[in-house]
């Protein structure tokens, strides 16, 4: 079913349980059944930026439901994001912003991403932190021919500054890997705030 | 390199060219030169929605610069749409609306996708003709799992809803080939309009 109705009524059954703060989505807290019997469309809107600007992954991966939990859904993004070529999981590091970059001062990063920089208090650096990441964030794309992506949740600003100037120095294969491993994280938890967790020794749902 | 300050520079090059109408990308028309002389954060910026809401395909062909031509740039996001998994084609088709579907009366659709769709009609519907398409469309997604994609700029709406008609009808594995081979179609002149043709019998530029 691809309409919207059986999620509407999804939606208003999360809600009754107490699930769900918010009818447009933002923040639902969904269990995996009604994440399971939601049409493509709103599986995307939903969780197409689990990986930044990556409508893609989140729709490639809605054909491989029901997912038993959350871990299975994760799994899945994981998965298919492993079997890119290596000019695609390039090409996922490229769809994310600088961090404390011009999407930052311009007001154009995702919703996501805003949350992100604010929690690790990116959003309020001194002049003299804005320069050094500035600077950095410009010789690691130099190197690398993509940006520099962390888990900033992960991270306070100081080691992310640290983290950056250490990693300037890493092979760009290494670097890639690294950044995807980055990639998997910041999914991780944009997930965990989107999904009710897996109760622990739940049995499995299929 | 991956600042913007070349960017800036080939841009304004091209405005006393004759070449751009606008400094803030819409409707840039470029030359191959340009093109393979940005940075990966503008090339994504200009090119990320040749493939609807799918940034991730133009990033990953930054990698393949530089191109030849029009011609070499659009064989390369093409061949990176071969490789993908068939799940990863599918993803790529539900990263579009439906035809004249609920992004349109939300005011939701891209740039590109409402300038498709005024040019085919489709924002013009006769209360019948919108009843029509919406019950085709919901059919074909309940069918096949994702969205009829069609090349609007090459149809008009009588013809739209025909090869609906007629698309319902046909194998998944078909109509999952068929609708990509409408997403290179409406790649290929979303290009068009952003870059200069390639000169005819024009020397190889590398």
């Amino acid at each position: 079913m691809c309409t919207s109705a059986l999620t509407q009524s999804l939606v208003r059954r999360s809600v009754r349980a107490g699930h769900v703060t918010n009818h447009k989505y933002p923040h639902i807290n969904m269990d995996i059944d009604a994440i399971n019997a939601l049409p493509c469309e709103d599986f995307v809107n939903i969780f197409g930026n689990v990986v930044e600007k990556c409508p893609l992954i989140t729709a490639a991966v809605w054909s491989r439901r029901p997912f038993a939990n959350l871990t299975a859904l994760e799994a899945a993004i994981s998965e298919f994001i492993d079997a890119l070529p290596e000019s695609g999981k390039e090409g996922i590091l490229r769809c994310y912003p600088d961090l404390a970059g011009r999407d930052l001062q311009g007001d154009t990063l995702t919703r996501e991403s805003r949350e992100e920089h604010a929690r690790a208090g990116l959003d309020a650096l001194s002049s003299g932190e804005a320069l050094r990441m500035s600077r950095l964030n410009w010789e690691y794309k130099v190197r690398f021919g993509f940006p520099f992506v962390i888990c900033a949740r992960m991270n306070d600003k100081a080691n992310i500054l640290q983290q950056l100037t250490e990693r300037c120095r890493n092979e760009r294969t290494v670097e890639r890997a690294r950044g995807i491993e980055e990639v998997k994280k910041i999914s991780h938890l944009r997930l965990q705030s989107l999904v009710l967790p897996d109760a622990p020794n739940a049995p499995n749902k299929l």
